[in-house]
């Protein structure tokens, strides 16, 4: 195993994979994560106009006439300029029963998702939204085709408190050479539910919930917004797909609609009820290549209230509102 | 099931134990994690002299002369005013394969560390920092002994970052019924190992990281120090006890003793080499009644990085300082 950074390392006693990545101590407030988000606007690096200050893009929708890495963008993706893996990396996995490493071979791309100084995707018009989504779509159906990476981790970090250092809306997309360990576990559970009962444990747990309906915040004629059970969170809520699919970039042209809007929709009643939260939104999909029981969604994680030592001692989450009064709020009525 | 808070909940999908708690809500700070901690003394309700503003005292390292609930104490353990759990609480568990629930019956308390307004506990005494210990110790036993709890979180948050509402030292201790899920999979990786080697895994796991020698940062007769292997945080050090035992309230008066004295040594080059970052402390256990293989010992986890969409998405840590500079900046040679 080469020495090199950055290092995928398993925990010694509990599945859990950590990156070990010196070089990510580069990046802006990398260590003072209450640090002051810069504001004003002509020193954000994802403006147009400022396309020469990230690497050179990858993907993006724009005016056909207009080249690329030049303004004439309406969504733009980057390959991150502070990467938390590396393509280039060489290294093989190795160790052994106790201390497992993996090389840190992976991609790390942003998708800066307005032109303008937008923070919030609530603003976006519905041709906006539709489109980020797609884009979202579009990368996750290449590295899910390209056959390199085990899996494919898309996640938003809106504002300082959920871990953003720039505030121009925008997405990462990590690939990893290995099925993280929180995927790892719905996954696990889901098979072993059906195994048992020879149904889909989400599907299953939508239907029961669509029948309670007490934390149905939102449905459309394909997607469901629910306040999640157990929710870690404040306003915790999930965005599951109707029709039962593994597959994020499967999703047909009406569910990207459906959920493009529904997202905006989530976002928007946050921002009324609980005063512009920071919040992580996150991508839960197949592992690529195994063949797997599950059922892809998105999980929305409002920053409301801090971690301590009952979350990071025994896992257990502490949250103040109950799920059934979340979603009472977010429906309006 | 009563609709009685609070209640824990179990996620449909994965193994983890939320907390639904409303009364939370009307905790300093409960919404603002990042409000400003009040630092003026007099404010301070853990002060010695303010006891009045704490529920009364359960135990306490007094003078004997005095009484309980005044002044004249050095570590005090006292009910948490805003407690996560509840001992008196009725209701029954019940729920189904998808969705089920408890009662949050449990105790929450407190450890106010010292009478005076001291924040760190490098600032303790030899006499004070072990009583303090010696507390933690008496109370888990306490719990234990008392049949009534399943598994019972002992755990410091200090400073705002990580959690910390009040800046006065002082740890929580939080009993609840059912075996959290951070512990049940240490427990399961260890019960695992045990079946497949007949030894103990993290009696191993020390061996192989003495005899490494590259991630050791403090040693005793009895107690070891090492930066974790896969450390999800930065200087993220596990403090084990050499003999093999599974609870923590079975440790010897020389244990005691070069416990304490090894968390504070650490708190305290920590806070040298990382500008007093806040952390959390936490002790992992084995659960109170079950005849499981497990090791006990403690995880200091300095939040000096952000925790965000990658780590929320997928339990994947970005960790930017490699364990083996962590332990050498750690040593101080």
């Amino acid at each position: 195993m080469s020495n090199a950074f950055p290092q995928l390392r398993k925990d010694p006693i509990v599945e859990r994979w950590v990156l070990i990545a010196p070089e990510r101590a580069a990046r802006p407030g990398a260590y003072h994560p209450s640090h002051r988000l810069p504001d004003v606007p002509h020193e954000c690096p994802f403006c147009e106009g400022q396309e020469e200050r990230t690497p050179a893009e990858i993907q993006a929708v724009r005016d056909p006439i207009t080249p690329a890495n030049g303004p004439g963008w309406q969504v733009r993706v980057v390959p991150n300029r502070f990467p938390a893996v590396r393509e280039e990396l060489s290294g093989v996995s190795g160790g052994d029963d106790l201390f497992h490493v993996q090389a840190g071979i992976g991609a790390h791309e942003l998708v800066i998702e307005c032109p303008e100084h937008q923070t919030s995707l609530t603003t976006f018009s519905d041709r906006q939204i539709v489109d980020v989504f797609s884009l979202y779509c579009d990368r996750m159906a290449v590295r899910r085709a390209e056959g390199k990476f085990a899996y494919t981790q898309l996640f938003k970090n809106h504002g300082m408190g959920a871990g953003a250092s720039v505030p121009h809306a925008h997405a990462q997309i990590v690939s990893l050479p290995v099925v993280p360990s929180s995927i790892r576990a719905e996954v696990s559970a889901a098979m072993a539910y059906h195994s048992r009962t020879t149904r889909c444990l989400f599907c299953d747990f939508l239907h029961r919930e669509l029948a309670d309906n007490v934390r149905v915040a939102h449905t459309t004629s394909t997607m469901v917004a629910i306040t999640a059970y157990a929710g870690r969170f404040p306003y915790e809520t999930w965005i599951l797909p109707k029709h039962h699919e593994r597959h994020f970039d499967c999703l047909t042209d009406r569910e990207l609609t459906d959920l493009a809007t529904t997202v905006r929709w989530l976002v928007g009643r946050l921002e009324e009820l609980a005063d512009f939260p920071p919040y992580n939104l996150v991508l839960h999909t197949a592992p690529f290549h195994e063949a797997v029981d599950y059922h892809w969604h998105f999980e929305l994680l409002p920053r409301l209230t801090g971690v301590a030592g009952l979350e990071w001692g025994a896992g257990v989450y502490v949250n103040p509102v109950p799920p059934e009064d979340a979603a009472t709020r977010l429906r309006g009525h």
